[in-house]
């Protein structure tokens, strides 16, 4: 069967987003150099994300309330309000900074449209997300949005089937091989990985080379060129 | 046609929400009294809200974020670590509380689920409304759940296409007139007002009395009831 939904990711493989978290950062451990290492802000600031998790999810906003965390602990002493009002200034600028969309994207969402219904599937923020679609201009190519609270084989399998597309008749194509690659190609959909040029700390795992419903592409300029194969070999 | 679509509003619907929020706004204030009075921290806090509900949106997360931004700004200085470390307590607390089903909705939804699919439509933060619902024990009873943005006619319209439903054959029922009644209705749906023990005041709007689609109900209960009166009439 023929390719007839193409999901996509959003964060690092049509727009920019891993820049903005990482200068949102050094806004913050800057803010905090005269109070502690810089390798001490790091670890600190980690470990309060990981021990929000399961509160705030992903996101700008819970990264916020994770960096005002982190400050307290690390000054241990009543926060300056010029550095508390930083932190607050910098998590809204992350949140409404004008959306990159990365090289040759838009191009490549023209060549995919002409190949199957694009949907948008990405985890993070409802709100946030829905602004970053709508502000890079690329939301007329999309049938649909789907906001994931995690990205597992279960998630995909259901947003397949709200498609009504069969598995083996969808293409996922993300950077990250823990979230938009393993989990798709476990629910039976080819699966492609498209790398950032960041790459995203927990997310490294092994790539599944032995899969045939795997590639991985330089961009996502590559990707119309796959599915026309795969629809070649399955004709 | 009959009814084959029930969507329900989550929050102060189903399960209490606002009472947690007036509870934790209650600590804020207490917080608070010893820089200023009631009247100001509430109309700042309301104030901030305003101001950064097209950057934060709707949910606990914005909230607390908001709540740090009227300390900061009604303190007016350095903010004792107590006060800060307080409130990112209570948020999370808001966000993490056992989810508290309204009286009389369990045996509801039995009546509903088998008059139709049960759809929840809620605004809000996916991660959190989900977590809500897995743990108040509902979630079975559900065909799916639709985070959106805001409720709009066009985004109800989008709601029942995706669930192949005519709007003639949509019910929705909620707390609020303004956005889960006045735009269902504009939506071609029948829409059920069912008023929680707070009203919202930021969501007071005339009821529709001359609409045959619009009902006013004392609670969830007698929703099923209504249910069999349209089926009966388009039959």
């Amino acid at each position: 069967m023929a390719i007839d939904l193409i999901c996509l990711d959003a964060d690092d493989t049509l727009w920019h987003n891993e820049t903005f978290f990482r200068l949102t950062y050094q806004r913050f451990a800057a803010l905090l150099a005269p109070y502690s290492e810089a390798g001490i802000v790091a670890e600190r600031l980690a470990a309060t994300e990981r021990r929000n998790l399961s509160i705030y999810g992903y996101g700008a906003k819970g990264f916020t309330l994770s960096m005002i965390e982190t400050a307290l602990d690390v000054i241990g002493d009543d926060v300056p309000r010029p550095v508390l009002s930083e932190i607050l200034t910098a998590g809204r600028e992350m949140m409404r900074h004008p959306v990159e969309v990365l090289d040759g994207v838009t191009e490549a969402l023209d060549a995919l449209a002409q190949r199957g219904r694009l949907v948008l599937v990405t985890k993070g923020d409802l709100f946030h997300q829905e602004s970053k679609l709508a502000s890079s201009g690329l939301g007329e190519r999309f049938s649909g949005i789907e906001i994931v609270s995690e990205k597992t084989p279960d998630i995909y399998r259901r947003v397949f089937a709200r498609y009504g597309a069969a598995p083996e008749q969808v293409l996922m194509a993300g950077n990250a091989m823990r979230s938009d690659v393993l989990p798709a190609l476990a629910a039976g959909a080819y699966a492609a990985l498209v790398p950032y040029e960041i790459a995203w700390d927990h997310e490294s795992d092994a790539a599944p080379v032995d899969q045939p419903r795997y590639r991985e592409l330089f961009s996502l300029g590559e990707l119309a060129g796959w599915i026309d194969e795969i629809n070649a070999a399955s004709a």
